[in-house]
């Protein structure tokens, strides 16, 4: 079966002409295919940060589409590359927990090894498997070889579980996992979490967040305060989120991924 | 009619996957189309630039395109959603300006209200309209949808005229609408205002900007003065632009987006 | 012959519509063709940055790639728009070694000035001939419109020679040629260069680098030494290179491009 789409996620900026020769490889071996860029700006070696990212996105593209992702501190150890088969989707990288989490979002089927050398550029360098790897198997599974003519199951394979806020009686302890680009802060919380403790639109939760203590009603959207004001919200990844309206809750708050943030209702 | 290209404009930035949500729903609807970057670092929830950016390049894209614009700061208010349709394209996104001045250079035909549920994600969440209705009515009408199926005509929208400098006898005020990221001072006077006064390349003008007088000779290009020095010049928008040959001329002046400059010839 | 890809590569940053215009117009003239972007961060004006960053990956695309660059800080001037033709591919841009490095690794044939109007825009601007200029002949080319019909030979055109290093009997004196987005120190001393002096990867090599010297073991992976320690890799560009494993190694050593390296073994 030929795939018509590979998207691509990197830690490796954009000034650089590494996810270009990437995108060379691919369209060299399988010239049908669509690149779509992910993002290329995950906090370099942040693999829990991309792991996040890909899985909160990945149910927005289409079935049989081929994700490669590229956040890799341990490229040319002994870490290996793989193929994650779905029963949406292919992913490809690095077998270091990135892929996991969107994996098992997208109906885990099985993992391989990549182990065949002609599915590989010709020289493999030890610091660039995105183009010498990952980029050229994406290719020729678009071009419709199987993943098992390429590699080979494992068993074992690094997971990377998504990190589960604490629940409590009255509280709900979770962490800062993700700041995007407006400053709005992204916690672990669920929707699920918040509904089975009957939190919904309108109720009023404290939130604990850097030393600070605020008591805020839960919003549907932005512009339900006044514009500088804090908000809680459950946002478009169905997170509890707290931001400021058309300002920066990162800044005012001076927090960071990872920070705790507690709960109180 | 199918259409091929679908077009986006955001403030969303580069660092978090909300671009890629767009484009996987997008090419999970409608799998042939070309997706073009306008840019996403519109200043965050800067309208006015949103607008003026998108009006200043949008000639240059084939008839029949569909751009969409996100720079929304009043997502989930009681904010239309709606669809532009002019007689070289479609625009959608937000009702706040953001389409109009573009749409308007278009040959504006008339304005919908987006209305019918069934092209729009199942799920609307009331923060990220990209994804779940301006993505996918998008992909609709590239599928070859008509906007009327999707939309109302709707008499009133929010328009926000270009800003005209004021013109006196010896003298044009205008102001800084954009800088870029060579640092070059964009204005919002244009090369007809100037030709109206007889100003034209070679002409000398004195420039008031930051508390700063200079005399300048309008210039057509950069490379016409030395390496370091200012110039004015009539820019690729066709407006008048305060520059630096190899240098950044909004360093230089020390100056922000909406501040007064005042030709004087 | 009709081409598919066109590939960008300028220092226009990622705020403005620039890039947007160019990809529009190349649209508008080759509906077919698909846009790569190589990078649009090269650092503003710097030729010899944006001719290392071409050269070293231009032979990851297909054959028959159509290739755009635009660093041209002497738009406007009388320096020539030109067409390279190569036994790969084909080079566009400003003659001013922006090119050259790259056609010459991809088997220089000719290089043409561009000549005839009618393959460009309507109004050429003084200010951006990648719009004007570059955009629509690329797209005329990718259309299957001979180099030949748009320009004329040329014997003179602007050199840019990869800056070797100076190779003494215990010492290879080298220079910063990039710093790539993780802070890695990329020099001019090739693969070839190290081998000639029987250095390899386990040889120990002292690197003096802004004042400081370090010996350090050659190895072929970042990983091959702790994280935060500095090391010697031989890179994906076939190049020695000063890293820090999941560190920065410019910020380490407050480096810049255009330093001098020297390595003594």
């Amino acid at each position: 079966m030929k795939r018509n789409i590979i998207t691509l996620l990197t830690d490796f900026g954009e000034k650089d002409p590494y996810v270009a020769a990437m995108k060379g490889v691919i369209l060299t071996i399988a010239p049908h295919v669509k690149i779509i860029d992910i993002t290329h700006n995950i906090t370099k070696f942040n693999i829990r940060e991309g792991a996040f990212i890909l899985a909160s996105i990945i149910k927005y593209f289409p079935r049989n589409t081929i994700h490669v992702g590229v956040v890799d501190p341990g490229v040319g150890s002994l870490r290996k590359p793989i193929i994650a088969v779905t029963k949406r989707s292919i992913l490809i990288g690095p077998d270091n927990g990135l892929l996991m989490l969107a994996a098992e979002r997208e109906g885990l089927l099985k993992v391989l090894e990549i182990k065949r050398h002609k599915f590989l550029l010709e020289e493999v360098s030890y610091t660039f498997h995105g183009r010498d790897i990952f980029a050229p198997v994406a290719a020729y599974i678009a071009n419709g070889v199987k993943p098992e003519e390429i590699g080979e199951e494992v068993e074992e394979y690094v997971k990377l579980p998504f990190p589960k806020p604490r629940i409590l009686k009255k509280k709900i302890i979770g962490e800062i996992i993700h700041i995007d680009d407006f400053g709005n802060i992204i916690t672990n919380i669920s929707i699920k979490e918040l509904q089975k403790k009957s939190i919904s639109i309108g109720s009023e939760i404290t939130v604990e967040i850097h030393g600070e203590k605020e008591k805020l009603n839960l919003k549907d959207s932005y512009s339900k305060v006044e514009v500088e004001q804090t908000l809680a919200i459950i946002d478009s990844f169905n997170l509890l989120e707290i931001a400021v309206n058309q300002g920066n809750a990162a800044r005012k708050y001076n927090v960071k991924v990872g920070e705790k943030i507690t709960v109180t209702f």
